[in-house]
């Protein structure tokens, strides 16, 4: 008779151009005084990491800056050194930041809110893989997005990869949401094309994925439909011209949202499997979703209630007399997006090896993101469905 | 330039059949040890209050209870009431409580919110008129949520009547945001038709105030007509049978989704015009929302795009050719429903007097949600849309 659809997110978003200059507002009540930024080179070199300076100065917080996070995941490697930096600069009287601002994408998120979790729970990352497993708040986090894809800065969750073990490790918990998340398109635009393609299939495979969980909830439905018709109309304006404003603003709602939909209603087999090319290949995550969703989707479909193929196939603008007919014209779609963004359509262009095939299939379908696929796929299922992707 | 939409909701939801059964494991990394429980001698004798008092127990949570609310809206005087049984209860040592938790509706909620407020700011509740007037975050408080309607339990607002001046004030901030809200179905069984019936309605205004609204975006938009939707195919089943968990479950789901909009979005003439009966007769909310609503779309529609009247008459399954059709179906559907639900549909059932029609036009172009109403009214504009409804 329980029936529970639980919806997380940061208490507050600073949303849309210009969003930035409310921070300063919203951190004035926690009277903060050390900071630590979390973020890399690049995102120094292109000016963000200073605008927050100039906040944080202003608001007489100190603050110390780790930028030592290379891309494109988030390694354990990293974390360690982030804790290492984090660890040398308490002071003697241990007096510890007061909170944790991460500068960039999702890796730079994922990294920060490790740091976060391990500062006030202690151990090791490896510790938390999973799904509640910290006993503590974690350390109070600030994510200021740079990218319109993972949707790291309004989740409560982290991927980690383990480099030893060749698995991104998901960890999974409210108490290491952040408590501001910042999405400003003014941080976006210097986004390189195929930054926008990758992330932009993120968010597309984020919404659809979320829509048709087993955890899927009104709340979510509205929010991932309204996704995936922004990433049809917007997504090839963003990368063939990253300066227009407009397609960008309408893709970072798109993201915020599907950010919403699968941190509450969860993901499915194109996440579980795409994190094992991640982990093998180090091949960019949305690149592997956008390879991986039309076979996943098709694979799925007749788990999928009829109703919900329908709504995804309007929602596009595409008309269908049968059901089949509609996850014919979702896979399509999805495909000629991904062809107009230039992003590959088949395994082999990422290096795929079908000596990986058992081992990859095997580590997804232990994945976390596998408990809310629809249809219950065994072995064999997942190895055909890489197999239909080669 | 700038065009910012922040999104504000408590971090942590608790929602569907069963959800407060999950309050323990949200409660526990807080280690709490003193809470306040603000609710009415009724939700106590419903046998709500007691399930939350086990769950505080549990946990070794001591707590107090004020009980000391009345119906139909939060004045000052209960206000000060709960301020005064507040502070009789701290100790020597000034140990204040850690929590508030309200148990009820938007009522309840409201009064909570207003003593977390003084509790950490001081002074009198009227200081905070208005829209972020408070320096410090609010104590916390936790929203438990037996009706479908205020949405207060997730937004950052709170309405508190001002006997003296018969005016409702709006007191807007995130800083006294809940930090987690339950919506629980199980705790809304027992909501009488009436209440059901203007609730729902506050619902369908919430949903369609928040789509029209000035700062609407695409995260309220898709929330908004999702939410309309559930109204449409649900309040009636759940009016006619409370037992009807289904119908109970998708308007609490409509409930929240309609809360997240206004809190985002905000509202119009509607609520700004249904305050002042509110103050003036002591009515209830969403009966005044649901007489006029259909004059002030009326009004209104001149300024709201095409497309939104659109949107509209499609998700309640109308057809129409043009714009004017359109507006006139939205408008009988909702008087359909009022009727449909026994809601009256004319001022003068409610002890309208037309006396008051300009002080209550004043007042309404004052309410702090006119701001955000699509069409700019003159006061003749006010006076005769209540004249129209009369």
């Amino acid at each position: 008779m329980e029936n529970t659809h639980d919806f997380h997110s940061p208490a507050t978003n600073l949303i849309g151009i210009g969003a930035i200059k409310d921070l300063p507002l919203e951190l004035m009540p926690y009277k903060l005084s050390k900071a630590l930024i979390v973020t890399d080179k690049n995102i120094i070199k292109l000016g963000y990491v200073e605008t927050v300076e100039k906040i944080l100065k202003s608001l007489f917080i100190s603050y110390d800056i780790f930028d030592g996070i290379l891309h494109p995941d988030c390694t354990i490697s990293f974390v360690e050194d982030a804790l290492t930096y984090f660890k040398k600069r308490l002071n003697i009287l241990k007096r510890s930041y007061h909170i944790i601002i991460s500068i960039g994408g999702g890796t730079n998120h994922d990294c920060a809110k490790a740091v976060a979790i391990i500062a006030t729970n202690g151990g090791s990352i490896e510790d938390y893989e999973g799904y509640e497993k910290m006993k503590n708040p974690a350390l109070p986090v600030i994510s200021i997005n740079t990218t319109s894809g993972s949707g790291s800065e309004i989740s409560n969750f982290a991927i980690i990869e383990d480099e030893s073990r060749k698995v991104k490790m998901t960890i999974g918990d409210s108490k290491m949401m952040p408590i501001i998340s910042v999405n400003d398109p003014m941080f976006m635009q210097t986004m390189p094309p195929d930054v926008t393609a990758s992330s932009g299939i993120d968010v597309l495979t984020h919404s659809i994925e979320g829509f048709v969980s087993t955890e899927a909830s009104p709340i979510t439905d509205s929010l991932a439909l309204k996704s995936i018709k922004l990433v049809f109309k917007y997504l090839k304006r963003a990368y063939e011209n990253g300066n227009d404003l407009e397609a960008r603003e309408q893709m970072m709602f798109a993201s915020v949202m599907a950010g919403m939909v699968f941190n509450n209603a969860g993901l499915g087999y194109v996440h579980s499997m795409s994190h094992q090319l991640g982990a093998l290949y180090n091949e960019i995550h949305g690149t592997c979703n956008g390879i991986l969703l039309p076979h996943v989707f098709e694979f799925n479909s007749p788990s999928i209630p009829d109703e919900r193929i329908f709504n995804i196939n309007e929602i596009i603008g595409l008309e269908a007399e049968t059901k089949k007919d509609a996850v014919n014209n979702i896979k399509h779609s999805i495909q000629n997006l991904c062809e107009d963004i230039k992003l590959p359509d088949h395994l082999s262009s990422i290096g795929f090896n079908e000596n990986d095939l058992e081992f990859m299939s095997k580590n997804a379908l232990k994945d976390i993101c596998s408990i809310t696929n629809p249809r219950k796929g065994t072995l064999t299922d997942i190895m055909d469905i890489f197999k239909a992707a080669i």
